[in-house]
């Protein structure tokens, strides 16, 4: 092989790739010591390495030189504060590469999602992190050369597909076991039919408890209600005219919460003394409504340095240890729960 | 004037200078109509722009074509809800354009500002917006290529800056106005002594009402605190244990607000009936909190939307109607003060 100049920098896995005349998951493979790659193959990239002077460990520092040096990350919207922590713990990762963060929202339409993949691929980026894109969304990405992300996931995700999510039914289980063990036995639910994978599993969540606890699920106290404070408010006082209401509220998420606490409190009913709340998200202002509210703590600060140190990974032609990372979330106790019998008897 | 090849896409003001060997002002003034530019130069800038087909109106569609197409934002914190509105607006505003809008915080830190300052003049940037930057980050902003727009300001701005801000003292006299004519007289204030110029006017038109109405200032009732909740209840709680506690507190931001219903609820003091509350900034959460907060309403996705349509003006090359633009506060009226005849007494 003939000798080449050196070139500026630490070379990208792509470069390698490009010197090589291969692709970049072969010389990812080779990287790794993995062993589907022939032996001419393998001696010319590990040949080119040895010379450019690549080293495996630095191949973050190689990023943001080379190529672009620009990250898309894309959430639904940005006037939902559930999205935020996602977006600041993305930035505290990039920042110690010197990537750049490029943000966008698609207010939840799949038009501007559609619109979005398109203007991507037209222009630079070194890879894209996605909040709950839809199906479709992943698959014309998927045709895309540059490597992603997805955080959260509306339904069925190939498995083929890196994604960071979170144990969505455990909190579900948990925050209702809960409830069970305080004596409640009407606990209502309510986000029920939520199309999102984390919302269906954490009603099946609820549901699982009470089966085992052989509390007979009441339709009623189901109620449906898109994530918002209006449809926990709508709910709860839908909830509270029943004959025989509940005397504890499983809110699908904080949003809900901060309707229910409102419902609550128009009707001069207290919490946790009447009813029982509990949340799902644990959302910044949660910690000081009043009473302070009882919720399920969903990393998001770490969901999205998790899905950002994945697509570094990735960006650089590493393998990813696993391509779906399930995150734990954990039931948090604050005040808005009471024992039953003080609570019930309405 | 030889001829030129045509060129491909309709170019930007900045190229047109380039290629009449002028500055962009110069250009944007002929753009414009303005008359201190000399005959012979205007002359050779219209024959440029007819030649190559700059149509002025679409000089917002030129932009992110030749260009980086990318437009630095950054805020002092991400985990500060008072900022998204003001991001929203600015991505709003640039998805019409096709720019890119790329995020970054500096944690309120002035090393990581200046960090950010040295990073960004390496790197390709059309224009910058800066949410709360300190002085000096501005005096060395104002040493680089691109254009900034400001948003809110520390201190004194030099009167060539760029930058959009509102009328806080207006906010801050009215809240107060709206306790007096309820009858209070004892009307403490949070957040003395914060060095943002938002809040050195708030605070300002607090100590103005009082003064119109002929209430004397009483320092005890004057309470410092950072912007936060911990600071809201803190101060709280000491003006709860005074001698004479006040009936109304005018918390000088909705982050105080939260820890003051925290601290009167643990206290056990009813709002309205026993103690007035007034915010300010209007963040998402206050219309649901309980009683509903009444509050100052901050524009803040006009914020982000005003500034970001300066800056694109700024790169386009055209000149600003105004350097400084002040959006207007109002006040807000909701559930969070009563009389103070129903109050007081205490």
């Amino acid at each position: 092989m003939a000798k080449r100049h050196k070139i500026d920098t630490r070379p990208t896995i792509a470069q390698i790739a490009s010197v090589a005349g291969v692709s970049i998951p072969t010389v990812s493979k080779v990287l790794n010591g993995r062993l589907d790659v022939s032996p001419a193959t393998r001696e010319r990239i590990e040949q080119i390495i040895e010379e450019y002077g690549f080293v495996r460990n630095r191949a973050a520092q190689a990023l943001g030189k080379g190529q672009s040096g620009l990250i898309d990350l894309i959430v639904p919207r940005l006037d939902d504060d559930y999205f935020f922590p996602i977006i600041q713990g993305a930035e505290l990762a990039f920042k110690e590469t010197g990537i750049r963060l490029v943000l966008s929202s698609t207010h939840y339409t799949e038009d501007e999602e559609f619109a979005w993949i398109e203007t991507v691929t037209d222009r630079s980026t070194d890879g894209v992190l996605l909040v709950l894109p839809s199906d479709e969304a992943i698959q014309r990405l998927s045709k895309q050369k540059f490597p992603f992300v997805v955080i959260h996931n509306q339904g069925g995700l190939p498995p083929n597909i890196p994604s960071v999510t979170i144990t969505s039914w455990e909190g579900g289980f948990a925050a209702t076991n809960h409830l069970i063990a305080l004596g409640h036995r009407r606990i209502a639910y309510i986000g029920k039919n939520v199309p999102a994978m984390d919302a269906i599993e954490r009603f099946a969540g609820y549901r699982t408890a009470l089966e085992v606890a052989s509390i007979p699920l009441e339709p009623d106290l189901q109620q449906e209600g898109k994530f918002t404070a209006n449809d926990g408010y709508r709910a709860t006082r839908a909830l509270m005219a029943l004959p025989s209401p509940p005397t504890a509220i499983f809110a699908g998420n904080d949003h809900h919460a901060i309707g229910v606490y409102r419902a609550l409190y128009e009707l001069g009913i207290a919490i946790p003394q009447q009813v029982s709340v509990i949340g799902f998200d644990n959302l910044a202002y949660t910690e000081l409504m009043n009473p302070a509210l009882t919720t399920v703590h969903v990393p998001r600060l770490e969901l999205g340095r998790v899905a950002a140190s994945m697509l570094l990974k990735l960006i650089a032609g590493e393998a990813l240890d696993m391509p779906l990372m399930t995150l734990p979330t954990r039931f948090l106790e604050r005040e808005s729960c009471a024992p039953a019998n003080i609570t019930c008897s309405a």
